[in-house]
Formats: C-alpha cells, sequence, structure tokens
C-alpha cells in the first residue's frame, strides 16, 4: 500500500510486537511536522537506543511504519496505509479511482507495488503477533498552548456524526411581507445555530426528562463539540426573504452516548422550533461514527513518560521554557488519525505535540523547537518503560 | 423614454392635471398583472366615463401614463420611465449599458425615440402642470389576503437601508476547537440575525435610553422590517469552523426616525455582541432612501372611493366575496413604485389591489378577477369625487 517498514526484532522474544507510526503524506499549508513528526520522533528515539547501547536490551520487536495516505485527498478515502495493515480495507478499494480515473490499483503499480487483492490481504498485520501502537501527532487545535504544556495524552478519538438541516419557508419580498406574518427559513436556521451552540456548552438547559442520559460530566462536556461549517439560503438576494435555507452540523464527542443524546435533542429541538415558526425542517444523517478509545495502560505509560521529559526539560533541567504546570494534560482527539484505524487490530496510544496559533492550517514553523525535542525524548521514555529490560 | 401616454384635455379647464399611471414592464413570474394591472384601470375607468356621458364633464386634464421601465432589470436602474417624466433622471443616464454593451441612448434609437439630452429635458413635465399622480398596484404581500379584503389604500413607500455586516473570526478544524476556545464567527453571525428579527418585532427590549425616539408606535411597528436575504461563510466546509461570514440586512420602515434609530441599534449591537464574543465586526452602510409619504387629501378621497366600491359589489349589492370587514385597510408599501419617483414631481396616492398566496413571484393566476373589478371600480368613484364635475 505504499507504506515504509522498519523493524528490529530482538533475538530471543517471542512479544508481540509494538508499533509505532503515522503519516508520509500531509495536506497543503498543513506545515511541515504533520505526520511526519510522528515518523521521526520513532526513528530518532530508536536511534537514541542504538547509540546509547541499549537497543539489543529490547524485550519485544518494535517496528516503525510510515504510513502512505492518511489525508485522502487524492481518492477521497483516509486511512489507506494504516487501514491496509489494520486489515479492514476492503479488496474494492483497489478499484476506487481519482479525478483522472487513475485507480488506487494503477496508482501503486506506476509506484512498482504489486497491487492484487492477495497482496492487499499480506498487506494485513495478524492480531496475535501486535501487541499496541503508538502515534506521536500534531494537536492541530489550540488547548496545549492554552494550557502551556508542549505536550498531551490523547485519551481518544472523538466519535462523529454529520447532519444536514433543511428549513423551507416562505419566500417573499423583504418589503411587503410583515414581520408577524413571515414564515423566514433564515431566522429559523440562525436560531437552530444559536441553539446547537447552547446545547453543546450547556446541554441540562435543553434537555428533557426522557433525554437525561446522566453521561454529561465536566469532562464529557469539554470533549463535546458542535460546529456548523456551511449555510446555504435560496435564492441568496439581499432584498428576498429566502425560500429555503439549509446548513451542515457536525458534532463529535469521546462519549458515543453523550453524542447520541446531543443529536437526539438537537434533531428534536429543530422540530420544535420549526412547528413553532411554522417553517418545514428535514435533519438528514449523513454520517455517523463510534469513538475510539485510548488504551488505559499505554496512556498511563505515556502520561508517565511525558511527565518524565517535560520535568526533565523544565528549567533546573534542560530548560524546557513552555511547561508552566506539571499535571500532563488529558485531552480528545477530535481529528481522526492513523490510530483509528489501528484500533482495529491492536490497543492503541497517542502522544500530541502543541501547535503554535492553535490551528491546525498555518504556515511551516507552527511547532516550537523544544516542543519537538520534549516530544522525541517523551517517546523515548516510553520506550524505557514499555519495551526496554533494566540491567 | 418609451413611456405611452393618453391624455383628455377638457375644453374650458385651467386646472392642472391629474396623472394615473403605472409600469408597462415587468420581471419573470410575477404574472401578468404586475404593472399592467394598474394602467388598464385607468384606460378602463375613462372609457366607463366615455361610455357613460361623463368625460365631457371632467374638470380637469387626466392622464395615463404607461411608464417603459421600472423595474431595472436591463440597465439596473430602476424607475427609468418615471423618473424621466418627474425629471430627476441626470443625462449621465443615456450612457448606462447593459451587458452586452449597449447603451440606454443606443436602446431608445433602436426603437426610434430621439434619446438627445435634449430629447430627455423635453420628457420631463414641469410641476405647474401637474396637479397630482394616482397609481393602482397589486400589493405584491401578504397583509391584504390576512385582512380578507380586496383593496386598501397606501399612506406611504417606506424608506430603505441596506447593509453589510462582515464577521471575522477564528477558522479551525471542527474536531479540534473546544467551545470555549472558540471564535466562530457562524454562532455570532446567527445570533445578530435572530436579534435583528427581535429588534424589529419588539424594538423597546433592545434600546438603550439614548435611542429612545418615542417613535415606536405599534403603527410604526406594523411597518417596520428587517430581512437578511443572503448570508455567505468562508470557507464554507461542514468540518471546518468558518474564518469569515458575511450577511446583507435590509431595513424598511415608513418612519425615517423609526428606521434611523434601528440601524443606529442594530449597529450598536453589533459591535456588542462581536466584542463578547471576540470576533471582529464590520457594518458598512450600502444605501439609504428616506421614505416617500402619500398625500393625506389623495389618500382620503381613494379611501372613499374603495369603501364606496367594496360595498357596490358586497353581497345586496353585486356581490364582492372576498370583503368581510368594513374599514379600508391602510397600508405602508415596503416595494419600490413608479409612485416614489413621481412624488418629486407632485403629491401621489396609492391603491393595492390584493394577491393570492400573499407572495410577488408566483404564477399568472394570482389575482382573483372580482379584485380587478373592485380596483377598476374604486378608480371611477376616485375620478368621480377627484375630476367630475356633479351636473
Amino acid at each position: 500500500m505504499g507504506n515504509i517498514h522498519g523493524r528490529f526484532e530482538p533475538s530471543n522474544s517471542t512479544d508481540k510486537a509494538l508499533l509505532i507510526g503515522s503519516h508520509m503524506d500531509t495536506v497543503i499549508d498543513a506545515g511541515m511536522y504533520d505526520g511526519a513528526l510522528g515518523i521521526i520522533c520513532a526513528i530518532s528515539a530508536l536511534k537514541v537506543l542504538r547509540v546509547t547501547g541499549k537497543l539489543q536490551r529490547l524485550t519485544r520487536p518494535v517496528e516503525v511504519i510510515a504510513f502512505s495516505d492518511e489525508e485522502g485527498v487524492r481518492f477521497q478515502t483516509t486511512f489507506l496505509g494504516s487501514a491496509a495493515v489494520a486489515g479492514i480495507l476492503p479488496e474494492s478499494i483497489l478499484q476506487v479511482s481519482d479525478k483522472s480515473g487513475t485507480t488506487v490499483q494503477e496508482a501503486l503499480r506506476l509506484n512498482s507495488f504489486e497491487a492484487s487483492a492477495a497482496a492487499l490481504g499480506q498487506v494485513k498485520y495478524s492480531p496475535e503477533s501486535v501487541g499496541s501502537y503508538v502515534e506521536v501527532h500534531l494537536e492541530q487545535g489550540p488547548v496545549l498552548e492554552a494550557l502551556r504544556y508542549p505536550l498531551g495524552v490523547v485519551k481518544g478519538i472523538a466519535g462523529q456524526t454529520r447532519l444536514k438541516v433543511i428549513v423551507d419557508g416562505s419566500q417573499g419580498h423583504a418589503g411587503t411581507v410583515p414581520m408577524k406574518l413571515r414564515r423566514d427559513p433564515m431566522v429559523a436556521a440562525a436560531e437552530l445555530v444559536v441553539t446547537l451552540e447552547g446545547l453543546c456548552k450547556d446541554p441540562s438547559r435543553f434537555l428533557t426528562y426522557d433525554e437525561e442520559c446522566g453521561c454529561f460530566t465536566e469532562e464529557s462536556l469539554a470533549g463535546l463539540v458542535c460546529t456548523v461549517g456551511e449555510l446555504l439560503t435560496w435564492p441568496s438576494a439581499s432584498n428576498v426573504i429566502p425560500g429555503q435555507v439549509n446548513f451542515t452540523v457536525d458534532i463529535r464527542a469521546m462519549d458515543d452516548l453523550v453524542r447520541e443524546t446531543i443529536v437526539a435533542s438537537f434533531s428534536r429541538i429543530v422540530m420544535q422550533r420549526c412547528d413553532h415558526r411554522l417553517v418545514d425542517c428535514a435533519v438528514e444523517h449523513k454520517h455517523s461514527a463510534a469513538a475510539t478509545p485510548c488504551d488505559p495502560e499505554l496512556t498511563a505509560q505515556l502520561k508517565r513518560a511525558t511527565r518524565s521529559a517535560v520535568s526533565a526539560m523544565a528549567p533546573g533541567g534542560h530548560g524546557h521554557a513552555g511547561a508552566e504546570s506539571t499535571a500532563t494534560p488529558v485531552l480528545m482527539s477530535g481529528a481522526g488519525h492513523d490510530a483509528m484505524a489501528m484500533a482495529r487490530l491492536t490497543r492503541v496510544g497517542m502522544l500530541f505535540v502543541r501547535c503554535r496559533g492553535g490551528v491546525s492550517h498555518s504556515p511551516e514553523e507552527h511547532v516550537a523547537e523544544d516542543d519537538v525535542w520534549a516530544a522525541g525524548l517523551a517517546l523515548l521514555r516510553f520506550l524505557d518503560q514499555h519495551a526496554v529490560a533494566e540491567l
């Protein structure tokens, strides 16, 4: 599938392998650290083990994988490399084509990869051979920057629901229809956008007795995000009350019950408000994916490794300027990662690295050099705990 | 300018002329009555006067004008015909061109009209020669239908302000930015859209002490309309918190002070809400036009004429089925009409005719035949009062 693998196999080990990886591809403006950072950290950590003479002390196979196509830009299907390793790619993927009509199979053959269905089957790892998967990645969000901490461990990758809400009202002249006689889908849609935000920030204000799942904690609220990214009006003229407005809704949460409760409550509120405003509304479900929890043991090990690395670099140690608190932040990942596919094969753990400006798409220099060093050191400390025998 | 005039000149009259008119052009889906109804009513009323032998009893010149270009579809400039008669068209209008590059001047010459600046000057009527202008037009709104009354008199044409509101926030990934760290222009814009509606429905809830103009009465509120017809988001993807959202605002009111107060209050609220949400907002003023009041005497005459016509057609009379109340509705016109241009020349009065479905753009049969008859009869009764001498 175009992945690149590097594996160290201890001579006497029968243990399952530790896989460490991230992706080689990226998107425009994501900067030079997206994906590549995780691969370089893994290679660097193993290099340090070799240089310090610890490589021979590894108790289990350790394999670094640079995954080929995580973004899905060319074939509109994400996680090609990691899904192949996890064994969740259907054979039909080979016939998916890009905009120019070239299929995945043809693209792989042009790069000298045998891309038969049988070859695809051989890329798959057997679950028995793998003990865990760990990934270092940019946060691509603002949380670590806001917390002034260079690294964070990931408790899981959020589940996601995508909806499309269609609001039909009465198109009319902006000058001739009195406010009281309007069935204006624009105001109805705007009210729903504001309500969605309120629902995600403070669900208890909006939930009915039946919807009270008891699942809303401070933690679940912190991980819950709701976004309206697109809103289209028709006919879209300044002097016409629109006849139709539709908008997208993206709801993510670490807890699937929280997400499902929000989706159900929002759908109910849409119908209620639309009835009240005498407009016709429809809520279309476009996509749903369950959350991917990270393994608690791996997460605990990554947390210890992070604390150790950050304190080693703190003033008095090697001087990490950016860490102002001592507890390692535990984050949810709102975006998808190769770890999401790998979770279908084995238990997973993830380490996030702080971004400047809190944004995913920004110029190259959006990660501080110190934070990159901290990530490498944390991964090394993780290996120390996880795969290196004490002398 | 392409207008068509028909004039009856009494032999011994030195009185100022009564002009009655509307426009010949229309837009797609406005139906066969838009504009044409007013012209046909005027011609029909004069025809009835001739048939009944009353034409010779006219005490003043009566002129029917079919205006050429009210809609402004071709040259993007409205009221070409009536503005020429009113004398408010600048000479530069002759050089305005349509999409294909043809100028107004060329278009008129292709239709055998001499379109020099001098000829344009001759189209202008002298204010001394004109006593009043009256127009019958479709309501193109839902008020008369809601009141179950076939006709209404117009107290004036609303003033209008058009704004563009630009909201800049922080673009971000829908999954990675926690709700509390967002500077989301979509939610800010949605909140402003909802607030604008509230401000137009119940201004007192939003006004500061300084803004209390004392101008909000039940009547001014009924005439106040606020519309967001266009709303654009950027970059407009379902998984991206937008970086910018902008929207149009159309505010109309009969009372200019009411409109100006709403514009000022809304602008203040925009800044307040945007500060609160840490987004950057700008309010651009695109267009402002003062209201055009109709003449109280003409309006009173039209009101009497309407009552007389509707009761003549009521059950027991000729049977007008649609009139359930006896007081003639007095409406504001939210849309522009030729009367708006003609008000620059003389005092104006307008009569509205009920539409089915309350909409301006609908299939042809959107006016009941009885209502057309009522309009013609009302105009005849108006002429009886205004220009016909008793024997």
